[in-house]
């Protein structure tokens, strides 16, 4: 492409409202452009990266076998009641009616009309397995969209589903996709990690994240540097280590604690550590009121909880709640007397003579232990921290933050079921059909690529993705020898099959190099005074010097870095 | 792809619910399958197919050196009322509200988002002209979606916006995607006609539509044979023959016309022709009833009449409304004493002693003349008939049927001038960018090409968009030799880069026949008994002989076809 005569444009300002490095320096490089919260435009040279991407997935698709479909956005919204989704997706899918009044909503994801699809074909064992996959836009009304392409409501993903007959077979299919997943993220120069994650709305057996590590990155992915243990903090065990306290118990006594409230602040007036401490968080889980209770130290970890109670949605209780259930203020919840169900996490059953809220404002209960409450559960339900064992190997766990790019389920038959999808096998019997899926996000891959690939001047694109893999400068217009040099090495390159820009523009030299930086072309050629002596300049994006190359010699030398 | 081991069906009898013989074809082949009303899932055949109208569609737009990017579906409501656009589009608009019950709409057509795509880039006038494209997925709530892929409401469209300083240049930019609209469909293979068209909704001063001449059409294309004038019925002019009748004006009488309701009716009744009579038709036009007064044997063109009104929507009246307007029971309306103002078609004004409604029950007026009532506007809002004298030669019109495949308009500084796209000249003066914009739809397409394409036993792709490119049948899977003689033909022809299927299937021959012109693939290599002297058979899709080729010389003369 010939600058000169493009729709081409950069911005010398950070963007005002993004608050990450791949957002602002997307914006800055022309090639996304923010629509509304959360939806983007993708300028054209953002639509070149994400095209190739595009090629890439589609081409490891195709060689692992899948078949390449296209399903509608708009889903009649009776679709998700029959599986039994669209109260687990609520408010986070978009909802609309038609001119006639019925229900539709746009598709966050398609497991039920894929699930439909396959019905189509025969229902022998023999037309097992197979693999059908689209490259399609979603929709996801995020509470919170964010970091530029990295939490959006409209976002094209690549969606995979497997069909097989049972598990053994399902595994195979899996593995398939699994392996087509890391030449994938290895092809994008992808810095990322294989976590084992929860299953969540999906349902399903397994599920593994593929996590981009990054410092934007919303997902906390635990590592043991021992063992090679990976998973998402969602879901890491906190260790069971069956330590139990060896002091004798005390007698319970209620406390008068003014001004005490946080439990730094109660630790400190018994002169105590936070261990000591037992914490009673209420919540709201699906319209029902629970109490849970934590060692001082320790977060609670929502995701287990959903897991444990199989439920879809949790909040901190309201004020009210809170004092309705305690018969206090907030910030004095205790176990003792509490109006609700308690679930107690696993480590707070190793304790003794532990203080807790009393139910009471600015009362708290000192050497409290088990036998003094009823609890409904005990399991783990606390967050693990950097530096806990690993469940593997007892080693500490290391944190580092991940984007997910991609994820990887083995769904079981729950949506066979659901829909009935079922196959015969050779007696003749019925079974549901063993589903995997298979989630790859574009814009986000896009969006992770930048995070890894930049430095102070701009974008440095990975030579796979690049919109151009080259780009020729030219130092003055008004030299025609340098244009007509500058313009023959275009043709020369552009014949040979590389995406090429020439800078052709009336602009100062050093506008167009730090353009070519910002928008980050792997190769930059000059032609400027050199050429007087018969050469170009050759530079790498992100390497500090120029090379000398002549005239004659440059495109045989590009093309064996291209390669 | 080798079918044994694929997704893959066809369907032996008719679709139940498609009115279409793409519909069908497409339904009966595994290409497409219905969701929804008017929305269909694109199945692994017809996807590959789409891809195919898709690369050539990208191919030429880039070669009109058009610039690829990618707008979102999800549009806030505002930015189409910026435009005035949000009442011309009603209720065809999907609207929604997100979790924050901020309003959203589906972008039915993206001119407001690229204009403002288009300010970013600068503004003096050497930096244009441009042209940006996306192929992306359309929503349109349809009133009655039908035609299989023809009319759906959920789609992919290319659309490209042309941005320029002034109207000559906006020319060269239109006669650019012209050309490349003229080379899509001719690879396409498509029989279609250019039609001068409304307008309609999207304002400007030129409008061409790319008519793909089939039966199932729901446009009417309209041709002169004599000096290949083309266009639309609903813009054709009735051609203003301005012959005045000679006869005297004779008197008014009211009349009881007992039983006679239909123009035929009450035209036998006074033994008069239809021409002899003025029909009068009582519509709601954007909230407001008007009379429109045409000759007995023409068609109100609504077209027209929304143009000449300068409105968006028009329907008949309620039988209340034409009971409050004329006092009489519907069928008795007349220009003499109705409440409502008056629009009469040019034919009209030529007629004397013409018969009329009486605006009472079971009465009409005959020997009615002009100056007997009053009209607001006298115009041309009748639809032309076929045989109907060309508005250029004069010679008769002929009609046919079209579907609009592609569309072509100036749009001029509508959509700039709203939203504010502004250039400097060369002396700072600021003016409003001349915008062009050009529609095509992909699955129209598609539909289209199979509504050409076909015969009693199925598709007949053309080469240049068929899912696969060759078929090699296996008659039988039990003769090993046949089986890897196919196998090799198979690979061979992979590996020289066609699209190939290898029909693998423990199927009977018969079956596999059926099923390869069924999905219409262009030839076929029958791998049989023929073995035995060295030969294949091959066929090409819609012929009636099979040609028996040595199989050493197959791969080499498929070639030749294929080139």
């Amino acid at each position: 492409m010939k600058l000169s005569n493009s729709y081409f444009y950069t911005m010398r300002e950070n963007a005002k409202d993004e608050d990450s490095v791949s957002g602002n320096l997307l914006v800055r490089a022309g090639m996304i452009k923010k629509s509304s919260a959360g939806i983007y435009m993708i300028m054209p040279m953002g639509k070149r990266v994400l095209k190739k991407i595009e090629d890439i997935v589609r081409e490891e698709m195709d060689a692992a076998g899948a078949q390449e479909l296209l399903m509608p956005a708009l889903i009649p919204e009776e679709v998700y009641e029959i599986s039994g989704r669209r109260d687990a997706f609520g408010s986070n899918m978009f909802a609309l009616k038609d001119r006639y009044q019925k229900n539709y909503v746009l598709g966050p994801t398609h497991e039920e009309l894929f699930t439909l699809a396959a019905m189509m074909k025969g229902r022998s064992y023999k037309d097992f397995p197979y693999n059908l996959y689209q490259i399609q836009t979603k929709f996801r009304d995020e509470t919170r969209p964010r970091y530029g392409l990295i939490r959006t409501r409209e976002f094209i993903m690549k969606d995979a589903y497997s069909f097989d007959i049972d598990n053994e077979h399902l595994h195979e299919s899996y593995m398939k996709m699994f392996d087509a997943y890391k030449k994938i993220f290895d092809r994008c120069d992808l810095n990322y990690k294989i976590v084992k994650a929860d299953t969540g709305a999906m349902g399903g057996s397994l599920s593994e994240e593929f996590q981009a590590i990054c410092d934007v990155g919303e997902d906390v992915v635990v590592t043991c540097e021992h063992c090679g243990f990976s998973s998402n903090l969602e879901i890491t065990e906190v260790v069971d280590r069956a330590e139990e306290c060896r002091e004798a118990l005390k007698t319970m006594e209620i406390v008068e604690t003014p001004n005490a409230k946080t439990i730094e602040e109660v630790a400190k007036f018994f002169d105590k550590s936070c261990d000591d401490f037992v914490k009673t968080l209420i919540y709201n889980v699906d319209g029902k009121i629970y109490a849970f209770l934590l060692k001082g130290t320790r977060e609670l970890n929502e995701t287990k909880v959903l897991k444990l109670l199989q439920a879809n949605e949790m909040e901190l209780a309201s004020f009210e709640e809170v004092e309705r259930i305690t018969h206090a203020k907030v910030g004095f919840a205790g176990p003792i007397g509490i109006d609700c169900p308690i679930i107690m996490d696993r480590e707070v059953s190793y304790m003794k003579n532990f203080i807790v809220g009393a139910n009471k404002s600015d009362h708290h209960i000192v050497n409290v232990n088990l036998q003094d409450f009823e609890v409904e559960m005990c399991a783990d339900i606390a967050q693990v921290h950097e530096g806990d064992v690993c469940p593997v190997c007892g080693a500490p766990l290391s944190f580092c933050k991940g984007i997910e790019v991609g994820n990887t389920f083995k769904l079981g038959n729950k949506y066979a079921k659901a829909l009935g999808l079922e196959y015969l096998d050779a007696n003749n019997t019925l079974h549901p059909v063993e589903m995997g899926c298979y989630g790859l996000g574009l814009e986000r891959t896009l969006a992770s690529i930048v995070e890894q690939h930049h430095d102070d001047d701009g974008i440095i694109w990975p030579l796979s993705v690049a919109p151009y893999q080259v780009a020729i400068v030219i130092v003055s217009m008004k030299d025609e020898e340098q244009v007509r040099i500058a313009n023959e090495l275009y043709e020369t390159l552009k014949a040979e099959g590389y995406d090429v820009l020439l800078d052709d523009r009336k602009e100062r030299p050093g506008v167009k190099f730090k353009d070519m930086e910002l928008i980050g072309i792997p190769y930059r050629i000059t032609v400027g005074r050199g050429i007087a002596q018969g050469n170009v300049e050759l530079r790498a994006r992100g390497a500090h010097e120029n090379e000398e190359v002549a005239i004659e010699n440059v495109v045989t030398y590009l093309q064996d870095k291209l390669q």
